[in-house]
C-alpha cells in the first residue's frame, strides 16, 4: 500500500508567500518556481485567485502565470474559492483548479464568504466548467483536523463533504491541517475512514503544517496510509515572523530529505532545494524555518558536524 | 504492541543544559528539576558524571543531585562513561546508572577516550557494580542512525554491539540518533532488527535529536514499534545557539502534545510543562525551539489562534 514514489506538490508559491509580509515582485517568484523546477518540483501551486485586498501577495496571479514556462510534464495549480476566481483561473494557462471548502461553517465563511454547503454547491458548477476547459479540478477540505474558531472537527463531518464532493467526483481530494493541529493518528484515522467511504479509486493528498512540531510525522502517516503526494513549500516558508502561531507548510527539504533516507523516491535534489532555500533566505530578508538548510545533508563525503561533548 | 501509555523520560537537565553555553547554577538546575516533577515527569536524566573540564555545564552533579527531592516515584539517571564516572554515580543518591557506548569506533574515542569493544568491556564491570550497590543500570548504544565521523551505522553493527552488551543485561537497552540523521523507516528497521536479536524481555528507550525536523515522526516510530520510553527534553532546549546544527533533543512539550492527542497517557500536563518551557526561556534569555509554547494547546475554551487569509 505505502508508495515507493511520493509526489512533493510544491505550495511555497502560493501558501509560502501569501503569509510573508513582504511582497515578492512578479520576477522574484518566477525565479523561485524556476528553481523549484529546476530541483526537480513537478506540480506547483503557483497562485490563488482571491481578492487583491484581501490577499495582496497574489494580486499578480495572472501576470506571473503568463511568464511561466509550459512544459508537457509540469502541472501549474491556481486555488480557487468560487466562480469569479474560476473565470480568471480559466483565464490563465493553469493545468488545475483547486478547489478550496472549509470543513467547518465559521471558517469558511470567514475565508470564502459563505456556508460550508454553499461552497460544496460551487464545487458542482467549478467541476463541470473546469472539465469543459480541459482542466484537472481538486477539491481540498481544510481545517479537516480542526478549526480555530470552532475546535475538534469530527472525523464523520469530514467523511459527509467528502461524499458530497464526490458526486461530482475531482481528479484527488486533498485533506488540509490548515492549522497544524493533527497528530499521525489523526491522519491515519481519517484517512482510514475516507477510504472506507469513498473507495480507493480517487488519489489523496495531504496538506499539513508543522505549527505544533507534528508536520513531518503527520507527513509520514499519510504516506504509510498509502497517499502519494504531499504539500510541502520550500524552506517551509509562510510562517508570518508577526504572528507566532502561524507557521508555514512543513519543509520540502526536510519533507524530501526523509523521503529520500527512507528509499522513497521524489525526483527532488536535495542539495540543489536547499540552494532555494538559501536564496529564498536572501530574497525575505531572513532564516528560513526548514532545518535540512542548517543541519546539511546526510551521509556526505564532506558532512562535517560539530558534535556535542558527549554522543548521547 | 502499541503501548497506551508512554513514559517521557526528561533528559533536559542533562542533554539539554550541557549543550547550552550559559552554565545554569545549581540552584537553577534543582528548580527546573522541581517544575519538570511538578508537571508529572517521573524519570529524569540529572546529569553526567564526566570531567568537569570537558563539559563544564555537569561539574556541579553532586551538588545538584544531593538537593533533590527522594520519592518512591520518582528516578534519577546519572550517565556514566567509564569507571571513574561510576565511582563518582554511586557516591550520591541516582537511581539509575545509564551507560553510554557509541556505535561507531571514532566517534567513541573522542567522545571517551577508548574504542567501542573496550566500553562493552567496561559495561561488564559498570553492570556488576551497579547491582551490587542496588541500582538500576541500563546501557544507551548511541549515535546508532549514523555518525557524524564514519558516516552510515549500519544495522548489523548496532545489533552487533547491542548483542554483546546483554551479556550482561541491562534492565532497559537504549538507541539513540545523537546528530539528528534518523527517518522512521530507519528507526522501524533498526528496532525490529533489535528485537529479532535480542527478543522482546528488555525494554527498549529511544533518544532522538530534532536536527532535520524529523524527531518526532522518529519518535511515533519508536512507538508504533511498541518502545514505551522516550527521551525528550522540555522546551527542545540543547540547540546551542552558536552550532547552527547542534540541535536539541526532541522536545518534551510537542511530544506530549502529540501523546495525548493520540491518546496515549504520559501523565505530563501540557500546560505545566509549557510554563517550565517559559521559565527556561527566562532563565536562558532566548526562545526555545518547542513549537507547543508559541502555538498553544489545542483545542481549548480559549483557544485562539490568528488563521492566515486562506484556510487552507
Amino acid at each position: 500500500m505505502k508508495a515507493k514514489r511520493v509526489s512533493i506538490v510544491e505550495v511555497g508559491p502560493r501558501d509560502g508567500l501569501q503569509s510573508e509580509p513582504e511582497v515578492l515582485s512578479t520576477n522574484s517568484k518566477a525565479k523561485f518556481i524556476e528553481l523549484a523546477i529546476d530541483s526537480g518540483i513537478r506540480r506547483l501551486e503557483v497562485a490563488s485567485f482571491v481578492h487583491p485586498k484581501k490577499v495582496p501577495q497574489m494580486a499578480d496571479a495572472e501576470a506571473l502565470i503568463s511568464t511561466l514556462p509550459q512544459r508537457d510534464d509540469i502541472s501549474y495549480i491556481g486555488l480557487v474559492m468560487n466562480q469569479r476566481g474560476l473565470d480568471r483561473a480559466l483565464a490563465t494557462k493553469v493545468h488545475e483548479i483547486g478547489m478550496v471548502i472549509v470543513a467547518s461553517d465559521t471558517y469558511n465563511r470567514k475565508n470564502q464568504g459563505v456556508s460550508t454547503a454553499e461552497s460544496i454547491d460551487a464545487w458542482y458548477t467549478i467541476a463541470k466548467r473546469a472539465k469543459e476547459s480541459g482542466r484537472r479540478a481538486t477539491v481540498t477540505i481544510s481545517a479537516a483536523f480542526g478549526c480555530p474558531y470552532e475546535g475538534e472537527v469530527s472525523i464523520a463531518h469530514v467523511v459527509d463533504i467528502a461524499k458530497r464532493v464526490m458526486e461530482v467526483g475531482p481528479v484527488e481530494l486533498g485533506i488540509a491541517d490548515s492549522i497544524g493541529v493533527a497528530v499521525p493518528t489523526q491522519v491515519s484515522e481519517l484517512i482510514a475512514a475516507l477510504r472506507h467511504s469513498i473507495g480507493n479509486e480517487t488519489p489523496l493528498r495531504c496538506h499539513l503544517h508543522n505549527t505544533r512540531n507534528t508536520g513531518l510525522a503527520n507527513a509520514q502517516a499519510a504516506i504509510d496510509a498509502g497517499v502519494a503526494s504531499i504539500d510541502a513549500s520550500i524552506g517551509g516558508i509562510g510562517g508570518c515572523p508577526f504572528a507566532p502561531a502561524a507557521t508555514g507548510n512543513i519543509p520540502t527539504d526536510d519533507l524530501a530529505y526523509m523521503l529520500s533516507r527512507s528509499r522513497i523516491e521524489t525526483g527532488v535534489s536535495l542539495h540543489k532545494i536547499v540552494a532555494v532555500s538559501r536564496w529564498l533566505e536572501r530574497e525575505l530578508g531572513r532564516n528560513v524555518p526548514a532545518m535540512l538548510p542548517k543541519a546539511g545533508v546526510f551521509p556526505e563525503p564532506d558532512y562535517q558536524e560539530r558534535p556535542k561533548h558527549e554522543a548521547v
